[in-house]
């Protein structure tokens, strides 16, 4: 399948590679120095809370990661620039000019609703190599992630009216904008107002009019009649720069008379951009039906989000269409997806050795080892029941009776049957080579759309949703608690 | 003087052109079809309320905005994009391919402190050209004021001490990241974790070890010995992998005492990621203190913002450098800066028609015409006593007292004695040349600094600040009486 990107040949060719902490780059120079440049690490990256207190959330991000992955190198700019820091070493700036992604990436592909604490991605590489692309991982997955969660909710509250992204103005930088929309028509959305968005990714591209376009003219009849004469087959018009129930609406069906209707043309919609929309809506739906404009849509926006579209669905507004703004593309009520990347396994002469981080907070401390997320589905209904993290090499039987308990609450048990169970990450590199074929941007919408029919409605409220299952394997609980034991036994020592 | 994003000649070449709303091309279109290609009109960009209540703002992004606008150009394969719109007619098209930007642009510099309804940048251009720039120009200024507002409250909140970005993980987007750290490095922050903001902006970058690198090694003492090793100059270890009080900072004491100490070098610093910051820094302030450590400084990080600084510092806590993630690089308190871009006159035949918008809300209606920021400054204290917005070719009279007046409340005057006046906007591009000479980042930095510190306090709390004065003057007054009316009285023909 073809994709847009490829028909207007425009890449993504920044070069991203030293978008990185520092840190990576301190402690990378210290593993080389010291002999740790061929250690074999795992990392998760994984996120701790849903924004918003949702239910679940929306994985984007993955085809920048891999962009990302594939290009990364130094040049000698780069090269100059960490000699100038003074603490590098000759030696280890000399790799990074040879530097590669030589490990292995798996990840939950794009779209896919994922739970708190499961890996969204993990790398099996030399040390090195890990650390030089964790923050672009993070910044890439969450950033989308973010955003695509976000759009789903506001699709979702739209109740399967289309939903346009017109955020680019107020988005946090040009990638806020760029890829704020194909991370929002991942979640959903119909199309968006940011042309690059469409040349780049495909997200289909729309637009009208401003205020401007109403303020040029001598007035507002004018303004419209030129507008419907310039297109009229596919004539929006905005009406509320003076008022909208005296002025804009009767000058829309004036221009609908005068212009479209004796050329066998229709006014395709008007554009509310401010006011009380639900008053204001079923006033103009009584205003253009009466004048036999059943037909013409009614487009609102003005800083809407999922609780004001239901609110407003609630009040039975008019409307057909929502425009949203700032309030997705920054995902404004919760602008920040927590993910985090940790190591959580090294290799020692062969053997991967777990390797846990505590916390003073139960929650906080992570899942160690080399693992797998898998989800459980019902045979019958294909909802999912549940998601299991286990061991990398585990496998879960189909035949018996799988019993899934809650990691901390662990007497609260259930027995899952008649299931078929499905391995979330998929693999994206192997030793450095990128196995996976990237889908277009409107198989992953749909994807995405398909596995979110797929999770039950009560996990999908708003508000206090039921909480899905997402447990571990027997064992990996194992594991965990004896890194757990072992730890708090070697504090005990030094309190003494 | 030299700029380090010279040193090492990474300049921003991305082609951001087609980073517009769609209908801006559909406008834009539609003038040129319709004859009003030549029109010259003024747009004002502003915004309406400071984010988080505050009393000001700090303004940032002209510098990408004057690259965005010199580099404005269309490819064959943009115009090949939009001729496969099937919309925008082929002369247009042509047009594009060898459109430039001719107008004038005033702004308000980098790093000044701003109040709203001022026009923080306004463009003098044919139409079509004020159209295309109009979502880059938002979408720049909104994204930097944001940031540079966020980090300016948090550096105060901080009472001199110094604060790192650290964000970039949790940016919405690289350019989040990159000029996330360029923006909190003008609102007053000393440094950025981000190498490559350093490399392109020259925000200068540290960076010393994650919890991975802890991790990695055998035990925490063996991880924190061979950092102090390899880097003895600028040793600082994050303590809180597994437990602070009982592992964490004994292990490095005793580094201090058996690898730093004995080769005459210091602990440089330890830091808190997690936990009560409050106890735990007291805490390790006593321990470090007892075992001869004074001079080593705590750093502290997680999830800190102005709010959660200015209650930590009430408790005394004992943190010597902040370091704040997410929460400024995203502005998660309030993440819009909601600027936007507003027609306000057309010329016809050589003279300036203002324009105005109307709304059902007052503080909406825009101020109309070619306008000029005045800021009145006491001869005295050189403290800011109030802003005027006047008419662009008006003049203020420092040597009679003048009488300023509030828009609405028009019964509340002041007489404003013993001052001078200062225009706040300077010409950035003159018939489509670029007239302004680029300061460096630290003159804007330090320029944002002197700034602030010449607004008074009471303006500056982060709670219920005391409002600054924006009035307008007598002229501007009645030049938006008369348009209001005059869109009033036209209103009441169609409602009969």
């Amino acid at each position: 399948m073809e994709k847009t990107q490829d028909n207007f040949n425009i890449k993504e060719e920044r070069n991203l590679s030293m978008l990185m902490d520092f840190y990576e780059l301190t402690m990378s120079n210290g593993y080389f120095v010291n002999g740790l440049s061929d250690t074999i690490v795992y990392f998760d990256m994984f996120y701790r809370r849903n924004p918003d207190g949702a239910g679940f959330s929306i994985v984007a991000g993955l085809e920048q990661l891999i962009n990302f992955v594939k290009n990364l190198k130094f040049t000698e700019e780069d090269i100059n620039y960490l000699r100038s820091k003074g603490i590098l070493s000759e030696d280890f700036l000399q790799y990074l000019l040879n530097f590669k992604f030589t490990g292995d990436i798996y990840a939950i592909p794009e779209g896919t609703p994922v739970f708190p604490n499961e890996a969204l991605v993990t790398i099996k590489s030399k040390v090195i190599e890990a650390q030089l692309i964790e923050t672009m991982l993070l910044l890439t997955i969450n950033h989308q992630s973010l955003i695509a969660t976000k759009a789903n909710r506001i699709v979702r509250a739209s109740q399967g009216r289309p939903v346009l992204e017109l955020g680019a103005r107020r988005a946090q930088g040009a990638d806020g904008a760029i890829l704020g929309a194909r991370a929002s028509y991942i979640g959903g959305v119909t199309g968006t107002a940011t042309a690059m968005s469409e040349i780049m990714f495909g997200v289909p591209a729309t637009g009208t009019m401003a205020h401007s376009w109403i303020q040029l003219f001598e007035d507002e009849y004018k303004a419209f009649e030129t507008y419907a004469k310039t297109y009229p087959n596919s004539c929006t018009l905005l009406v509320d720069t003076y008022n909208v129930l005296n002025s804009g609406i009767p000058n829309a069906i004036k221009v609908s008379r005068q212009v479209l209707e004796p050329n066998g043309m229709r006014l395709k919609a008007i554009r509310l951009d401010s006011g009380d929309l639900a008053y204001l809506s079923k006033k103009v739906r009584q205003m253009l039906d009466a004048a036999g404009l059943d037909d013409c849509k009614i487009v609102a926006s003005n800083s809407l989000d999922e609780y004001i579209i239901t609110e407003l669905l609630n009040q039975d507004a008019k409307i057909d269409i929502f425009g949203v703004g700032e309030r997705m593309v920054t995902a404004k009520s919760e602008p920040v997806f927590g993910g985090v990347y940790k190591l959580v396994a090294v290799e020692e002469k062969g053997e991967i050795h777990p390797r846990i981080k505590l916390s003073e907070n139960e929650e906080k401390i992570i899942n160690p080892g080399y693992k797998m997320v898998w989800r459980l589905y019902d045979k019958d209904t294909h909802k999912a029941i549940a998601d299991v993290i286990t061991l990398a090499q585990e496998t879960i039987d189909e035949t018996a009776p799988y019993t899934i308990f809650d990691p901390v609450l662990i007497w609260k048990k259930k027995k899952v049957t008649n299931f078929y169970g499905k391995k979330l990450q998929v693999p994206i590199f192997l030793n450095g080579e990128s196995v996976y074929e990237l889908p277009t941007i409107e198989e992953i919408k749909n994807y995405c759309k398909t596995q979110v029919d797929g999770i039950w409605e009560e996990v999908k409220r708003f508000s206090n949703p039921h909480k899905y299952y997402v447990d571990l394997s027997q064992k990996l609980w194992f594991i965990k608690q004896e890194l757990i034991q072992q730890h708090r036994n070697s504090e005990d020592k030094n309190e003494v």
